[in-house]
């Protein structure tokens, strides 16, 4: 028990110093000094920084796999859009990960292949909740699966980096930066929705106000 | 003269060690040795590395003022296939800038300065090139001036960040693979487009056949 909180305390720790400063800027005995653990303990636990990165990746991976796969039992635009943001409040909580993705990924090929493999089954996942939603007459899918995965490829790439593209502008992460990126995402989806346009965007927007809570997000992006 | 020959060497040596290694793991005497100059005069030319960063950026600026805003005059289809193909291009080779981006922004006020106001700046290019499409009859443009900005912004992410997803699964840049990155672009564009899908599509594969030199490419993907 004792082990597996000071891993805890120690995941914490890395994730608020990533988060600040960065992976390269945050040295091993910066992280041990804020748990209040010695560098050897540090190491017993996460042999390097590496070890603590890809440990990091696994706990963000387990939140997904916390029911992220049963999205496609409720087929409806309000899930789609509580979708979007429970995917942009990961990437705040991980933040230093999603901005440092590709260098991330290029020093680390096991972390890649995880990455990668974790990917590809959210891709397929979010395609089969699109699938539910056309079975539930709410969408119609191009007949080509390759246009479907093209479709499912730009919410994706244009999803991971929002908040990317929100920080570069020094825009916070409220209400509205949310409800623009959702409006993104209707723009993708558009030619497939069924209902109308003005009334699907009304309604995302009212489910995105009930879900989100700005303060907390506000918080972790200036934490 | 010789003052101009040596910067330009210098950047030139930068940018291979960048792309090859990324910023962190390259340090001044690494680039000075690159260029057979002491490490002095590296400094005299670039006093730190965030100088030569700077200055890379600015380079691939140059290239874009060298000619794409001179993009409304040509408004076709085939030019838009060139100008992803020209923006690929270009973050293939200043592939560091992209790759580190989020983290190369935060580290240096200046330079996000000068990369927003850019962005800003091509987004406003790419709008108005929409619109001389839009007087050509080649596309209808949504009425509601915040839906066009939300399609170019969506179109920017995606195109920002294509290069970046092939790379994290290993996939190289081959003509297939530049393809299907327009594809996408044609997916996100596809409610705005006046002529046949099927036929815009085939086209722009053609179009960019004829532009593309993925050899050239993949060389520098490797490089």
């Amino acid at each position: 028990m004792a082990t597996r909180s000071t891993q805890q305390r120690i995941l914490q720790a890395a994730l608020e110093l990533f988060n600040a400063e960065g992976t390269a800027g945050v040295s091993a005995s910066r992280i041990a000094e804020r748990c209040g653990i010695s560098k050897g303990n540090l190491q017993y636990h996460f042999p390097n920084k590496r070890d603590v990165i890809f440990a990091l990746y696994h706990c963000a991976v387990d939140e997904m796999n916390a029911g992220w796969y049963r999205d496609h039992l409720a087929p409806t635009l309000e899930h789609m859009a509580a979708m979007f943001v429970r995917q942009l409040q990961l990437i705040v909580k991980y933040r230093f990960f999603y901005r440092e993705l590709a260098g991330l990924l290029r020093q680390d090929p096991q972390l890649r292949q995880r990455y990668v493999a974790n990917r590809e089954r959210r891709l397929q996942v979010i395609e089969q909740f699109m699938q539910a939603l056309a079975l539930r007459g709410l969408m119609q899918l191009p007949a080509d699966p390759r246009r479907l995965r093209s479709i499912v490829e730009v919410s994706w790439i244009f999803s991971e980096n929002w908040v990317n593209y929100l920080e570069y502008q020094e825009r916070e992460i409220t209400l509205a930066a949310i409800q623009d990126g959702y409006h993104g995402i209707l723009e993708i989806l558009s030619p497939c929705l069924c209902e109308d346009p003005q009334h699907i965007t009304e309604q995302a927007c009212c489910a995105i106000e009930r879900l989100v809570p700005p303060v907390e997000l506000q918080q972790r992006m200036s934490a």
